[in-house]
């Protein structure tokens, strides 16, 4: 790395070479990680040293919201990085204040103050222990189809692979939540989807000692799970069950959240008023680490008097808030969370359906906003998810097309950030469509095997 | 806080005002927090926005190593943000590398990878996690004195009162370590300290079953339990216990590393070689949030064929990358650590040790680099610590002064940044010998409650 004449595509291979050699990577095999170097972006796009460019269709981990390198938040953070860059939690500061109050201006009614965090797994354990403390309950219920974060509780309130290798914390319950096209509850319309996870969530809760749950833990719109919309009155419902046997309802908005779905949050476009809602990602796009909890006032009340036992170092940073404020100022002025909405709705949504018509391998598209899952099956009456082989073939045709993509499981993801133009947007989709026509094509979709499944 | 014409004191009241009504504080009742702005700083010094200085001599929450707003590395955080601000972990990034690669060059003999994480306590979980993982075994046992951070494994390997309201993770066991002024041994000289901490510690393992213990946790150094520097040989000690029994040995070196103690790492003044090293903090003195683990060649070659099941969406984010090298460039051309080694030898060694002599309050004083704690105790014989009102007194009365205090429990830790100077380190034990002789004229100094000892 320290010769300055390495340029371009040599360059990229340093850096592939010098990164896998010393870095040890998230979520994966140090032997099998992925040979993609980031140099820049900007907007939508993404480039390499050697000049390469791709349309970021993943959004990185679907954070940056508001593309790469708004001009606003960089300056924001480069006049915050002038004045203070960082100092302790105890003392207060201006920029701190200032985040606060931008997006308790966004928050659900009853939304009192903010708990600032790093991220989204520490959002949720701080969330999870506002629960327990406030009601002076031990357990958790959440998800299988779900991902909350890697560290203690919040890894073992995930309910996907991710979970089993991790499992060291007590009070954690998992059911399974509404995704009627591969339905636990031999539903077969959304209303019985809808009618039968809250039926089968209130049973576990029943089963469990009501009085033993603090918390329901939901992902307003499972993300990382396969953009798992919740039906019309689920959430509503959750709600109802929570109020009926005292338990706080905790919302995490960390993917979902600050424009992703074509509104500030996903839960604005619900029935539903959480007690917390657990936040990272979007509010800053990730560009200085920053997550948080939104609490209400009851919640919040607990702890006048009684000391709240949780903090970190780095809580309410003051360069993380600077991105915030700026973030969200210029989502407002620009009508960001809008366009994603218009985009979703005038693009994505009828061109993923249109795709969905017309290619053999994809069995359902659901989404909202910038928020899309594409499911990809071998066959269409089984629902059969398409093999790993499969989907690493999508991924790489996908790259080489230009196409950044976010894969999970037998899905890609279209998640671009929400400032995508209509014209980008359908540039995507034409690359994808061509990718999985040539897929199809090529007929070499394979069955998962059963682990796959 | 929209109205751009306050200034001054009016403005600290109104951020203070604003800070208090929406933002929740870590580790605090917020009935009860304190008024204390910061609008700016720069080195040793911080300043509100009337424009009163203090000379900080608590490095925040002992993390800004490097003093504030130091001009080399707010520039690269600047540059950074022009370039490329946030980036997925999976992608290989230039600076990533980078960073990595200077760590690595501060590391003990023996590591080979790093990885990155947002602070100390996902450091903490990743540590935890890599060494369960690589010896197929459960238990962490880790001391009573020492904090690891609030994240589910990390609180509860943590030992002091943050762990009580927190204990859902299982598999941790606590022991007492060394600490000769306060022994749990009924130890009279160092040696006899260590040797039976030793024998603590290994009657413990084996009375828990060797089979089942993953991991040995250790502070270097225990900061926030009161800069406990271990007695010569006892890391030593506990590598040939490890060793013994085929157990992971992790140094938490959030607090301790990188520069505080007057070495690049808190180890480098003990023979030990430890398996996983887990930092924050004074990597990049905190002003982009950042940690990591220094991970041994053994443990990361675990996870060439094998998934790592971690992971967080900032690991490896570009501008804390940025920190983290423009931070150890800066304190190697400056000579910053020699720095902290010399101020802690020629004045805060020597300076304390006078205080120690002439004022009563005072019961022990310990410490190394520009890492020292003051005991302060209302008996010398009982070695009673004084009273809670005795230390809020004290804190007051030195904030008052110009002095930024760190204080904990019955002590007052000073804990500068290492880039102090010799002058201002005079300047500041001058403040604390001034107000330690002023609260022990008045004598007011109370015995501690039993539940405060
Ligand atoms: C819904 C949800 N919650 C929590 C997290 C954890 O966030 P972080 O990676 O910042 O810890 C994620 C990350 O993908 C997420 O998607
Ligand atoms: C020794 C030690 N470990 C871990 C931590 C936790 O670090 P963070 O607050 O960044 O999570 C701290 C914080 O003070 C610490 O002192």
């Amino acid at each position: 790395m320290s010769d300055p004449t390495l340029q371009g595509a040599a360059l990229d291979a340093r850096v592939v070479a010098a990164d896998h050699d010393r870095v040890l990577h998230s979520w994966s095999a140090q032997a099998h990680l992925p040979d993609f170097v980031v140099a820049g972006g900007l907007g939508s796009t993404v480039w390499n040293h050697e000049g390469r460019r791709w349309l970021d269709f993943s959004s990185q981990l679907v954070n940056t919201n508001i593309g790469h390198q708004h001009p606003a938040v960089v300056e924001a953070i480069r006049e915050q990085a002038s004045v203070l860059t960082t100092i302790a939690p105890s003392t207060a500061n201006r920029t701190r204040a200032e985040a606060a109050e931008r997006i308790l201006a966004r928050a659900p009614e009853g939304m009192r103050k903010v708990f600032f965090t790093n991220g989204g797994a520490d959002a949720i354990e701080n969330s999870i222990r506002m629960a327990r403390l406030h009601t002076g309950r031990d357990k958790v219920v959440s998800t299988y189809r779900s991902y909350h974060g890697n560290t203690g509780a919040a890894v073992v309130a995930t309910g996907d692979w991710r979970r089993i290798p991790n499992e060291f914390a007590r009070g954690h319950v998992h059911v399974f939540g509404p995704y009627l096209y591969r339905s636990e509850f031999w539903a077969t319309t959304v209303e019985e989807e809808r009618d039968r996870a809250l039926h089968h969530l209130e049973r576990v809760i029943q089963a469990e000692g009501p009085t033993s749950v603090a918390a329901i833990l939901l992902e307003t719109i499972p993300g990382t799970a396969g953009v798992l919309v919740p039906p019309p009155g689920y959430l509503a419902g959750v709600r109802e069950i929570a109020d009926r046997y005292g338990i706080v309802l905790i919302l995490d908005e960390v993917m979902a959240g600050f424009g992703r779905t074509g509104s500030w949050l996903a839960l604005d476009q619900h029935d539903v008023r959480p007690d917390l809602v657990a936040f990272a990602k979007g509010v800053n796009s990730g560009y200085v680490p920053a997550g948080g909890v939104m609490v209400s006032a009851e919640i919040a009340a607990t702890f006048d008097e009684r000391v709240f036992p949780g903090g970190l170092t780095y809580s309410g940073h003051p360069l993380a808030m600077a991105a915030i404020v700026a973030t969200l100022d210029a989502m407002e002025r620009e009508g960001i969370v809008e366009n994603a909405a218009r985009v979703g709705r005038d693009v994505l949504g009828p061109g993923l359906a249109a795709l969905a018509a017309t290619n053999p391998l994809v069995g359902e598209v659901r989404g909202t906003g910038v928020f899309w899952a594409v499911e990809l099956v071998s066959d269409r009456d089984t629902r059969e998810p398409v093999s790993a082989a499969t989907m690493a073939d999508v991924k790489s045709r996908l790259l080489a097309a230009g196409y950044l993509p976010f894969v999970a499981e037998n899905r890609v993801h279209v998640v671009p950030p929400c400032v995508i133009t209509p014209d980008e947007a359908r540039q995507g989709l034409d690359l994808l469509a061509g990718v999985l026509s040539d897929v199809a094509a090529a007929g070499t979709a394979r069955v998962a095997a059963p682990a796959e499944r």
